[in-house]
């Protein structure tokens, strides 16, 4: 399939790319961004997935997340997909956290989300498979990190796979979206509503079983609007005792990108320890 | 008259601010964004204005300048105003380069824009006696800059009130608006067809007759597509001879907020080295 270079911006010496190509996964056309740390010796290039938020696209992080200048440091590449499939002949839905840009990065069971929304699939299989060609002198390491749905996604995506990531971090993460308003809404839809189901997406509930989680560094601002009914980390953090987890309050600090910035370079440091 | 908090993150350990109020000079509501660094012992604060470019408002420097570091760093507040006065009751035009979201930091002296747009009335006079009031422990030295359009802004507000501003720095500026397609388009609207009433407004004519400069530090990317037609600095570094000017070409960096964080660092370091 043909993948094409829509933008491309130099920034911090690497590049921030943007690309178009045909999701066979998804059945539409997609666009991601990609930045490129400048090639400086032979060190390999490691690969950090971000995965954005509701409403979000793959702009968000590379316009407002003031990574670049630590990725290029770290010799780190990083990716940012778009949070779900799109397009008008993609299911959506006229509430803003539910159909586009709001993916859950889960495999949709139900119509009229099941043709399209398997970003799970494409997140795991098909887009990696296109972004490690695009890597000059890939180490073929990678960690995963995001932000509230994309924490979420970041989470349930490295707990499901943990020899694949080094290591994942997130911003205000969705821990336990069983049980709070947003998952149960986009669980209900795209998964039904048997919440046997859920659980294979839900994060508390995948690290109680996993004896191999990679280790897990969580920031959650104590002023973040959203806390008390989408983000509370109480079930989690006791169905993660004895994991490799650090979780980390923030004082002052909100639900927006203005914390994101604020402490990327620490998160992307943490990645470089287990990246190596 | 009132001035509204109407929006406020923390970022770095500093506030990422928003405000509302009505503007007497412009007859209009304003909002304008205000970073402010966290009080340190008793360092006083400086003051940095940044004046952004064609289409932006105060959002584009706030977002995507990843300046909130440097300038918690150096104790400096930064103020970003809108880039023109606003309204269904302002005069407008259908193309994005004149009228809102377009001012060029000028009084304009022709109908319809005389009525609401006086940029530099109200970023010299009313906006400071409010900005000044909102900076704790404010050290009451100053200095300006801006991108693009802004950029032109910075110089001409800098170069009119050498006494005033510390230092001026741009990215891209406009150095010859009478010269170019842009400002040639927005001095005749504004200004009037008599090219003598644009010289007030244009840099390279201010700098020539300026004996009091302050110091300038410019930076432009030579992969910047305005470059050749609205950009070029040859008139201007010929009259800025024997100024203290510093005019650095970028290799490989274009017109967008990418290069303005590359490089915020260093400008910010400027002013600091000027603002003592």
């Amino acid at each position: 399939m043909t993948t094409t270079l829509i933008e491309t911006h130099k920034v911090f010496e690497g590049e921030q790319r943007k690309y178009r190509h045909f999701s066979e996964t998804l059945d539409c056309d997609m666009v991601f961004s990609l930045f490129l740390p400048k090639q400086t010796d032979n060190k390999p290039t490691s690969l950090i997935w971000w995965l954005s938020g509701l409403t979000c696209t793959d702009d968000n992080f590379s316009q407002k997340g003031a990574f670049q200048k630590y990725a290029s440091q770290h010799q780190l590449a990083v990716v940012m997909p778009d949070t779900s499939p799109r397009g008008t002949d993609v299911a959506d839905d006229e509430s803003w956290d539910l159909g586009q840009g709001a993916g859950f990065y889960l495999n949709a069971t139900h119509e009229p989300w099941a043709k399209n929304y398997r970003m799970y699939d494409y997140l795991t299989e098909e887009l990696p498979q296109l972004v490690y060609t695009l890597i000059p002198n890939f180490s073929g390491k990678e960690s995963i990190m995001g932000h509230s749905m994309g924490g979420h996604g970041a989470l349930v995506i490295g707990l499901k796979n943990p020899e694949r990531y080094c290591s994942i971090s997130a911003f205000a993460p969705i821990l336990n979206p069983s049980q709070v308003p947003w998952g149960q809404k986009a669980f209900t839809a795209y998964l039904g509503s048997d919440e046997k189901d859920w659980t294979a997406w839900d994060t508390t509930s995948l690290i109680a079983q996993s004896p191999t989680a990679p280790p897990i560094h969580i920031s959650q601002g104590n002023d973040d609007n959203f806390y008390d009914v989408q983000l509370n980390e109480e079930a989690f953090l006791k169905a993660a005792e004895g994991k490799k987890v650090s979780y980390k309050k923030l004082d002052g600090y909100d639900h927006s990108y203005f914390t994101i910035a604020s402490f990327i370079e620490e998160h992307l440091q943490f990645h470089t320890d287990y990246l190596g």
